[in-house]
């Protein structure tokens, strides 16, 4: 095939197996968001560029598939992640709408990357946010359905581990080491790309934007002394030897993540080094990481109170967070926790029920397309069944049979004439005595599934 | 808001209510698509550019959102059609997948035309395909799932029309009437206009492409008969005064779909002023409308027996169609045919089960985000319980179980300690005599919806 017909890179082709892989997956995110209470919504795939420009930082910028289309004199960008489309669509609506809102959404989104393991051109992301309310137990409810998530895919706090973090608080701890205010933005910047540059390049990169560098010896002495804590979900401003609101904060959030059964999840509790990259975070920020830090992050989310603002909505405190497709994919392969195929396939159900098999008479050929249909067919009080027949030119009833078996269909119904039909369990290989009336073998065949 | 933050034109924000109207049809499509055997596939949302440029016409072409990256080389654009896409899966893996294969897939779609009532610039298409297998049993199979589709949706004859005609029969006809055989793909590009131009532009049109004005007359005439037959889906090759093989071809599809039952949907059974304006269509056509010709096409398909050789794979026929989101869901809304916000959000289990109420004790309070973990919390024999809390600062108990009987939940458990709790039927309004420990009464609450 010339290399013009093939997917651009970083794209997939999702053929059945891949295309309920994926299925699997969100059917879980739907499930989950609808038991946790969240509402679907969605936007656009394409956005105006501005919209990704005025506040999310250049880490998304730069990656953007943004363009002008040929003849078109708008520039547009594939969108890249969620949250700006949906502070629009708050903003829009702020006046009509509950406090607390809870929303999710799925569908595809794009960023140019190099592709490399974990990391497409186009992946499908989950979102869930919670909008107008500002309370400790918000962030923890946000933690608790990507939990949920997770539980429902069967992974355990021995497979994935949640990292929990707020930005104010490594503010505040910061300023405490000696940094001064009006640099905190470099600092979180700096924290965000640590684990990605060199020492020196690390060095530099303080030295450049005026923080000083002993910011970094104590803040460092201060994440060691974290760690030497008994519980450190349960420490005290005395633990740190400050009095700072935002400790007292994440302490409430971590208990009412131990009330909810899931603290275990989250170990250590608090992990400063998280800062999460976009620019419009402003406190708890998370991210979801393979147990043994085997692949990139699954999830990452957090606070985000002044971005409905920013979109013409009154002040709003909010919180939520993305999860990818791709990383997710991976993690539950690499533990051995992706259906089989035959599984996926039932679940879809994409599995027969009815296999409808001729005896080779002209009379019994011409009546198959009648009784596929008529199993197939919906009406108010029943979804159809699902039903296949053999398009070999064949005649002979056993081969057919074997095809039925191929297919995993439950039951064959054999068309003996015009007029009836024996049916088959193929699970139990018990069959009709003696043929029955086709409508008879209909009504009795669609029964078993309603 | 400044117009810079708005969707961009011809896109949709969906807030819950349109959410759930949308997840109605897509869930629809999912499961017709199962109940007739199909499954699902799915590529990019966006390609390279020429794997539309080659074959589908200029009618696709002139509407595409074509582009290049800012920053990049490689010519892209959305996807406005799956058929491209599909015969690239089909080819890249010809020796491996069975004849024939039966796909489908949902996804976003994108036309760059100026937006009007039924046409938006990104819309939600249905696409469903039988490749390998060229007989009149496909065609009718494939129009057969798009009639099954309708029909979950409570849509019948009397709400819409399937036209059924075939590109060949046209051109046989037609040279029947004294078309030059040469001038066969003008004159099809006239009929797929001639509804949309004056009568001067189109004997215009004839002129400057040189097909003899006769033939125009010619086939009208042909046409006025066919109406006349008594059962134009019996009708024979003497009928049209010649012996056409494809006459007796669709002829055959028709009987088919007469033993499906569901040749009452195609009335007239054969429409020849039906083409499609795509190019790749090599027999069978068919659109799907509303009966009154309200509204746009709903669907629209065929067969197109040379497209997976041109995306180098083996010579295959096959044959399918695409159905969008956007005129469907105006059809259904003309005909009363969507259901109401309430039932929307059962269908998408976004009906809470459980409100859980704190009696106002501190005690209460705090053990509220456990027995929402609790109910919710999935198992692999359990897929937790859509439960809710209020997020409201009152301890008012009565207006807390307003507020759940406001929230349309069928349980609320009012917590009356750290370790006992009452549940209500909101429905009947029974109510526990006395209050139970609290693991008892999730326990039954989860027995509920297991």
């Amino acid at each position: 095939m010339p290399p013009k017909f093939q997917a651009p890179t970083g794209t997939r082709d999702l053929y059945p197996r891949e295309a309920a892989q994926r299925r699997y997956i969100t059917e879980a995110w739907r499930s989950t968001s609808a038991v946790h209470g969240f509402e679907e919504v969605d936007g656009p795939t394409f956005e105006h560029l501005d919209l990704y420009t005025v506040k999310s930082g250049e880490g998304i910028v730069s990656e953007l598939f943004s363009f002008q289309r040929f003849g078109g004199e708008k520039t547009y960008a594939l969108r890249p992640e969620f949250t700006p489309t949906l502070a629009r669509l708050f903003a829009a609506r702020a006046n009509a709408l509950p406090r607390p809102t809870k929303w999710f959404s799925v569908g595809p989104y794009f960023r140019a990357e190099r592709p490399q393991r974990g990391r497409l051109r186009e992946f499908l992301q989950w979102n869930a946010d919670l909008i107008g309310d500002g309370s400790p137990a918000a962030d923890a409810e946000i933690i608790g359905v990507c939990v949920g998530l997770m539980e429902r895919l069967g992974l355990t706090p021995a497979h994935v581990r949640v990292r929990t973090s707020n930005r104010l608080l490594i503010r505040d701890l910061s300023i405490h080491c000696g940094l001064p205010e009006e640099k905190a933005d470099a600092w979180l910047g700096y924290l965000d790309g640590e684990s990605k540059r060199s020492d020196a390049e690390n060095t530099a990169y303080l030295v450049h934007r005026g923080v000083p560098l002993h910011v970094r010896e104590n803040f460092n002495a201060l994440l060691e002394r974290i760690k030497t804590l008994k519980d450190p979900s349960t420490f005290s401003m005395e633990d740190f030897g400050i009095r700072l609101d935002t400790v007292d904060r994440h302490r409430e959030m971590l208990t009412i993540l131990r009330s909810m059964g899931i603290l275990a999840w989250c170990q250590p509790p608090i992990d400063l080094r998280v800062v999460r990259g976009l620019a419009y975070y402003t406190g708890m920020v998370f991210e979801v990481h393979e147990a043994t830090g085997a692949e990139r992050a699954i999830a990452g989310g957090g606070r985000y109170d002044n971005l409905v603002e920013l979109f013409g909505g009154p002040p709003t405190p909010a919180v939520g967070f993305g999860m990818g497709d791709v990383v997710l994919s991976l993690v539950l392969g690499d533990h051995g926790l992706m259906p089989g195929d035959e599984a996926l396939a039932e679940l879809a159900g994409l599995r027969p029920r009815v296999f409808v098999v001729s005896n080779g008479t002209p009379e019994a050929d011409a009546a198959v397309p009648s009784v596929v249909a008529a199993l197939r067919c919906s009406t108010p009080g029943h979804p159809g069944v699902h039903a296949r027949r053999s398009y070999k030119a064949t005649k002979n009833v056993g081969k057919l049979l074997q095809e039925a078996a191929a297919s995993r269909a439950m039951f064959a119904v054999i068309v003996e004439s015009g007029s009836h039909a024996t049916v088959k369990d193929l699970r139990t290989g018990a069959q009709d005595a003696a043929p029955r009336p086709l409508s008879e073998a209909v009504t009795a065949l669609r029964a078993t599934a309603s």
